[in-house]
């Protein structure tokens, strides 16, 4: 019986990476649609709140890779169960990442308090958080799943993300032009959305993370990501 | 004998991950400084060439993290071996990313192209640039000597690089607020400005990563972080 008592455990290790994963796509999402509100409605305190829960990403990724770690070096897992493990880690970063991004959206909110931000320009940031959110979630879901046909999928439709972030790019500069005193406002308000536009990145990675798990290579192609808008400046990297 | 050869083709194997990193180090800081030299001299061969290297880096991570894989799944490394596997992932990570920050200097300096770069703006860039190559110089000599002290001191050490940051977001708003066409010139400057700066965070993560190597753990007390400027605007993530 020994070898399937063996399995039994491998796989509570693997769940509990799972399980740990979920739940930092979770609070990444929370974080990141919080700090939006925040910022749309010149909320301090949830501000506040979001920022103090970065710690709680930080705490669950090195959790994630330390338990990574003692697994790999106790089952020594071989092939795919070794790709589930190292895409565990890579993931986990990822969502630190978005909650890093959530956590400095949430800092900028102190920087526009006092100015009205209007209401076409928060209604923007909004839909591009929504897009953005969404993108995460459905990612989370295939995670979830391992529907690698919808993986390919996510990874490909970056596109509405970049033309809306594009335009609020538009729209933000052209705030700045009509009065200096939107200026440095507005300079923030950029920053909120690149951030913003930057977790359909993060989305896009951990799509490719998983058609990885799954296959053990990259998915083809070049990643669909160029800029038709270098002239107005919303530049991908 | 066998064990003896074992060890030595093992050997050779890690010692493949730490030559692949460091030339990703050499590539990855030629990009960064030609990045900010095609961008203070409007050189558009030259933004040309690194937006081409960029596929270099991609290229290297990707193989770096396959050979660490086949290298876990061979040799099922323990402790420190595997921590050393694990942490050329990590690195390789980072400096891909420093690779994308440069790139995305690059693709802005078709974006600032007509729109001549006062001198002290330039000279404040070049500073900011050298700054954090120096430091990821000084991380990646670390990575070869495995200096643990000397990679604690460089993780707390991102002060003057914010200090210069900051005065360059200051200096760059007063720009945008004497006149509406440097705007979209100097919004670009920000985003370079912000991708400079942050090659130095990814520094300080390839010291931690360094000092988790070396010891198993993370280095302690809260990463050095944290913004005084709030109210003006260069804020940390």
């Amino acid at each position: 019986m020994t070898p399937t008592h063996i399995v039994s455990i491998y796989d509570e290790e693997l769940k509990y990476l799972t399980r740990r994963i979920s739940e930092m796509g979770g609070t990444a999402e929370q974080m990141v649609g919080d700090s939006v509100r925040a910022l749309v409605n010149t909320d301090m305190a949830l501000a506040q709140k979001v920022i103090s829960e970065d710690v709680i990403l930080d705490t669950a990724e090195r959790q994630i890779n330390e338990k990574a770690i003692v697994t790999i070096a106790k089952r020594q897992p071989m092939a795919a169960d070794l790709r589930e493990i190292m895409g565990a880690i890579r993931i986990a970063a990822d969502l630190e990442r978005v909650g890093d991004l959530g956590k400095n959206t949430a800092k900028r909110v102190i920087a526009v308090q006092g100015s009205s931000i209007p209401r076409n320009l928060a209604r923007g940031l909004e839909h591009l958080a929504e897009l953005a959110l969404m993108q995460l979630k459905e990612v989370l879901d295939v995670y979830a799943s391992r529907n690698i046909e919808k993986a390919k999928e996510i990874r490909e439709r970056d596109d509405e993300i970049d033309a809306i972030y594009t335009s609020l790019f538009r729209e933000l500069l052209t705030y700045m032009m009509e009065d200096p005193r939107n200026i440095t406002p507005c300079t923030h308000l950029l920053f909120c959305a690149k951030n913003i536009e930057r977790i359909g990145d993060h989305a896009t990675n951990i799509a490719e993370t998983i058609f990885y798990m799954a296959t053990g290579s990259q998915p083809e192609g070049e990643r669909p990501k160029d800029d038709h808008t270098t002239s107005v400046g919303a530049i991908e990297e």
